[in-house]
């Protein structure tokens, strides 16, 4: 599968990332996740748009057009042969001498893959994390970037425990999010999902169902979750069921159409 | 300056990292920072002790001996004809596809590089960070992992701030470490340091001063940095006096050489 690599359609085998990028050194850098599907990415200028947001809060330049990357996702799609396609763009600060402190004068690598879209998901089962928790205290719970051993650790311990997922609390012991999406819970009629300052990642998928399907931002604990009548997934990728928690069946495991079809014609839309 | 990559040494313009790498996309890794000097890899035992216990706890294997990865650090300094050196040892869980989930037969990479050692700074002009904190909740603040950008977040205020380094506060408010070194206080002819527990990373370095210079291991909080007589860091590749706290000089701006010279002489020592 090509990728496109600081302007360049290449092969993966010819693909050549400095060992001193401090993507890879650090991780000091910063990522998108696009579904992209009828020929575009799906609410590209939101991503674009967090993509420059964070990569000026970390003063990382991006001097890349819009259409520059707009142009790259379509060629990596086309090369890859794909209807439907699950885009990473990935922005690291680049290659650099050892030390903490940025280069003055940075030379960011910019990276934009395609892999197939997976197929809608069963409801899941998760677990609440244990091994670790995450840190709602520190601006960086609210960037993507690509420090994400927290979410691979927790992930992890689903896989061990049997699940599918893991949700990651704060370290107030409140619901966060999932490793790789937002929470959200149906209680009463209406749906809820952790604030950002509770360490919730703001999606671009959560964004959407916040401003069309009215979800209300609350502080959620882990037994808020075990009462919910629904439990739901979300990222840019697609929205998910939960079936169970640590063990626990949510709701009666019968989750009416009236409540996810909404969802879904809110994601679906532009 | 050639670098040691997966058991080949190679000039740097010809180093190829694979972008899928996990290092790159997640920060999924590790490393190790030592200093070289007299023909050797300072304490290079206990550092690959806690490289393997790392990679043991992040579930990457690493199938270099102890040996190979001797070799391979003579062989970068010899390339780059250094005397004294800082080595860098980075573990990655290697290339593998999208997803969060480790690849059943993950191919880890091992790459091993040299700098020159920077001579003895002077004393340093510290501020306590302000934009973001440690969280001494996960496990990952007792490893040396790829994810550092708190650490950098924390490193560019103090360059803001016009200072040379910053120490991080815990998620309590409580002194974790500094953006690339463990923090000591002398109070009272006795020299403190903060526990694990409170998010310090278990520097080898700072372990040899606990076992050889009698340092105790006690919570510290901002107020404790102030009132000391003398602050300290200290990491593999050295010890710093602290000049200042966000513009507060640090006891009367004389550090008698009895207080320095046993720590010097327990971390020269082999």
């Amino acid at each position: 599968m090509k990728l496109w690599l600081n302007g360049r359609l290449i092969a993966p085998e010819s693909a050549r990332l400095d060992p001193s990028d401090r993507g890879f050194t650090l991780g000091d850098g910063r990522f998108e996740t696009i579904r992209y599907e009828n020929g575009r990415a799906v609410r590209l200028d939101r991503h674009l748009a967090r993509l420059r947001q964070a990569a000026a809060f970390l003063a990382i330049p991006l001097d890349w057009s819009d259409r520059q990357i707009e142009a790259g996702i379509d060629a990596v799609v086309a090369a890859a042969n794909l209807a439907a396609a699950a885009i990473r763009i990935t922005l690291s600060r680049g290659p650099a001498p050892r030390g903490l402190l940025p280069p003055a004068a940075p030379e960011p690598t910019l990276a934009i893959t395609a892999a197939p879209l997976a197929p809608p998901a069963p409801p899941a089962r998760i677990v609440i994390a244990t091994v670790t928790c995450r840190n709602e205290a520190s601006p960086l719970s609210r960037l993507k970037t690509l420090n994400y051993l927290d979410n691979i650790l927790a992930r992890r311990e689903a896989l061990v425990r049997g699940a599918d997922d893991a949700i990651l609390l704060n370290t107030r012991g409140e619901v966060a999010e999932a490793s790789v999406a937002n929470v959200f819970i149906l209680e009463d009629g209406v749906l809820r999902t952790p604030p950002i300052d509770d360490g919730a990642l703001p999606g671009i998928a959560r964004g959407v169902l916040i401003e069309r399907c009215g979800v209300v931002e609350t502080t959620l604990r882990p037994a808020d979750l075990l009462s919910a009548q629904v439990v739901l997934l979300s990222n840019s990728l697609g929205l998910r069921l939960v079936m169970s928690i640590d063990g626990n069946m949510i709701g009666d495991g019968d989750v009416p159409d009236e409540v996810t079809e909404p969802l879904r014609i809110a994601l679906a839309s532009p």
